[in-house]
Order: C-alpha cells, then structure tokens, then sequence
C-alpha cells in the first residue's frame, strides 16, 4: 500500500493509500485516521461505509469525525464505495455501478468479476489494515445511506467480527425500495431469495448474537419513506429482540451536516462497546 | 436575499442564501449559520473570509465549525472569494481574478466595477445581515490563507468595528510575496504605496485600537516560506506592543484539516472577546 496522503489532523494523521485489491482486482484508494494514542499503542478501528457517488473523501472532509476519534484513541477506516478503474464496468445512473457497490459479492455479470465489495470489506481491509497499521483486532462499523445499509448487513452477518454497530439514514431493507431493487436486480439477479444474505431487516429475522446497534434517522430525510423506512428493521428488531435503537432526529436531512452533527455520539457508542469487550 | 440551502446542524440552521450586491454589482452567494441560541436571542457574528479558489462552501463543509459555534451561541457567517457572474472579469490563474478577490477595492480597469470585495466584507455585508437575522451587532473576524489576510488587514484598518481577529495560515505581507504582487499589481496598478492599504504588516506599523488576535500557522505548510511569512507581521506587532500570538503548530499543512484542528480553540477566542465587551 503506498501513501498517497498524509495531513495532520487533531493531533493525529489523516492518511490516504492506494493498493491493489486482490478480491476486487483493480486498483483501490481507503482513507486511515489514526489518532495520537496510535503512536504509542495499537487502537481499535472503526470502519465507514460511505453511501451512493461517494468515494473514501466525503467521510473525512466533510464529517468532523477525527475530533471524536482523537479523544477516545479510535482509528478511522473508510474505503471507497465501489471497485474503481477503466476497467470496471459501469451503469448510467448514479445507483449502479461505480460509486455504488452495496457492499456485496455479485454473482451476475458484467459485475461479478470486480464488484465484490462485501468481501472487501470484511476480510482483505481489515486483515491489510490489521498488518500494516497500530491497530487491536477491535472492530466496529457504521455508515451511511448505502453505506447504513453496509455496516447494518455485514454486522448481522459477521456479529464476531464487530463489536458494535451504527448507521445514519441506512437503506434497512433494500429488496423492498428502489435503490436496492435496481442495484440487488443487476448485481444479484431476479431470485429474490438470494437477495436476503444483503437484507438488513431480512438478515434481523434470523440474528442470533447481538451487538449494540444505535441507528441515527433525520425526519426531514429526504429519501426516509420512499430509500430507508427504518420501521422496516425496527419492527423485525423488535420481534427478535435485538437490541437496536432507532432515534429520529428532528429538521435533519440526508447531507454530511447531520452526519457530523451526531457522528460523535455514534464514536462514543463506539468506543463504549470497545471498553466493555 | 433568497435562501437556497436550509439543513439542520448541531441543533441550528446551516443556510446558504444569494442576493444581489450593489457593492459588488452581480448575484453573491453566502452562507449563514444561525446556532439554536439564536431562535431566541440576537447572537454575536464571526465572519469568516475563505482562501484562493474557495466559495461560501469549503468552510461549511469541511471545517466542522458549527459545533463549536453552536456550543458558544455564535452566529458563522461566509462570503464567496470574489464576485461572480459571467459579466465579472476574470484570468487564467487561480491566484487573480474569480476565486481571489483577496478583499480590497480595485482601482484598476477590468477590475475596479466588479471587484470591491472591501467594501461588499466591511459595509455591504453585515448591514445585510444585521437587518435580515437575530443578531447583534457585535462582530469578529477570521479566516484562511487569502482569507487570513483579509481578515487581519480588515481588523487593523477597522477595528471599531469588531471584537476579535484570528487567522489560519494568512499571507501577512501581500506586498511582499508572489500571491500578493499578482493580485495587488493587477487590482491596485503599480503604485506600491497604494498597496499598504490592504497589507496587514504595514498596517500593523501604524495600528492605535489593538484586538485579540490570534494566528496558528502549520509548520509543514508548504506555502509557509514563500507565500505567508507570518514572521513579517509578528516583527511589526512586537515594536507596535500589538497583543497578537502566533502559534507554530508542528506537522500541519496548509488544508481544512488544519483549519478544523484548531478552529474550535479560535471560536473560543472570539466568544471570550464577545463576553469581554
């Protein structure tokens, strides 16, 4: 992995590499934040999943997140939000395609041979991150919009893994909203029962571990009935047992602005489930 | 004035309006944050004056100031760098024209009908928002790089008129460095002396009212020794008893992840200087 950014940030370093990715077989931009505590020992990590046209930018110019990071010794991971390069097939709209992997493994081609995201970011990041940066195996992961979507699946999913969850606006239950049905139908296919292995409020039905999930919704969001509907999850929640909090935030709407507005409380909710395990 | 951009952010409002401006004779664009004291009294205002290139949005994007704006009950405000529109005059470089009206008044032909950035920061501007929003009249003043230079040189040659001055990485000596020369050459003619109007080191010399002003400058700034040279301005500060405090800060560059480092650590300084008066 080579450098390709390396700014001084809250007492910290804001960096930013390149490498190639075996699993998506291109060439791969991630942002890592780590904190002052990293010089001296290794920290926990927790990873950000960007939502639809971001790349691993938007998280750490726009959300105010390595402040938060600095007083509780947390790394920031953020990869981009799809496989990249000329090589990489892409669709028109701005919800496929480049900028828009969901954080899954396509089995349909064109996409099947790069868009393997899901893979990306749950095994070959962290075990690069895990060998190359200070870091503990302490893992959490949040996200938003598509990227709500990613942490709330891979978490259901992989509950060993994390030791805690997060989402601002997440798409909750993407076989039933637009923006999933475009993206599963072209990644995925149209059996719709292979859908559910990426389907937050599917995936809730059957959750057995449970992590500290806090999911932050502005009501004046925007895509909320129409993309999120966080009832959805929270109705499954709620008859699993899980212990999953909704808030709904009044005036908020999708942009970073919420997102730094409460991204030290989801660092905080973070960190707290760091010092428990 | 119309507004274009209304989000919620830390509890208050991050707005952006446009207007038309006399000063300026073309459409502006600024951005306003209002914290949630100001739903139920008048706030102070910190007027925040943007680098090279900038807009009203680099700083409400990236800077993370609403925060600490919201904690103090500060209002931010941000005007755009230079006036804009097709009928404004602009050059090939990034250092002239559109992106860096470097806040004086030009004098000089294409410049002096639509560049009067002086005059639109000092008078134009606050009248506006005096008028339009729940504030007070107590104003302060910062800013970034072409930013801090207006910043500073508007707070000597005004300081009636605000309660505090700060800076991040400003060019001091406009008249002594090649971002300065270009600009003031073009704006201003060739008449250096015309120059010592809007340069923060020779106004120093003849400063009588004196400001909190505070400066922080990253020392990994790659603009630090020929562009800036804060040196020059604390030279004139220290034989004019001037209480300006320059703070040297190892490791950081000349980005907004300098400017949110420290930005909440000057909204302290302009609040302290607002409970003062």
């Amino acid at each position: 992995m080579k450098c390709v950014e390396h700014r001084a940030c809250f007492g910290g370093w804001q960096d930013v590499y390149r490498h190639h990715s075996s699993v998506l077989d291109c060439d791969m931009a991630f942002a890592v934040y780590l904190p002052p505590q990293a010089t001296h020992e290794a920290v926990p990590v927790l990873y950000w999943l960007s939502g639809l046209t971001c790349t691993e930018q938007n998280f750490i110019t726009k959300a105010g997140a390595q402040r938060y990071a600095a007083e509780c010794g947390m790394a920031l991971v953020v990869p981009d939000t799809s496989p990249r390069g000329d090589d990489v097939p892409d669709a028109e709209g701005y919800d496929l395609g480049k900028g828009a992997g969901f954080y899954l493994n396509a089995t349909m081609a064109p996409w099947s041979r790069h868009y393997r995201m899901y893979d990306y970011v749950v095994h070959e990041l962290p075990a690069l991150i895990e060998a190359q940066c200070p870091v503990t195996g302490a893992r959490a992961i949040s996200g938003h919009s598509m990227g709500g979507h990613g942490a709330l699946a891979i978490a259901l999913k992989n509950p060993g893994r994390y030791r805690s969850v997060s989402a601002f606006s997440p798409i909750v239950a993407p076989s039933r909203v637009p923006w999933g049905e475009t993206a599963f139908s072209a990644y995925l296919g149209d059996d719709r029962e292979t859908w559910k292995a990426y389907d937050a409020t599917e995936l809730m039905k059957t959750a057995k571990e449970k992590l500290p999930m806090l999911i932050d919704q502005g009501d004046a969001d925007e895509f909320l009935h129409t993309q999120l509907r966080p009832d959805l999850l929270m109705i499954e929640a709620h008859a699993a047992g899980y212990p999953a909090i909704l808030r709904m935030q009044p005036g908020y709407d999708h942009s970073y602005y919420f997102v730094a507005s409460f991204i030290g409380e989801h660092i905080a909710h973070h960190a707290a489930a760091f010092r428990r395990s």
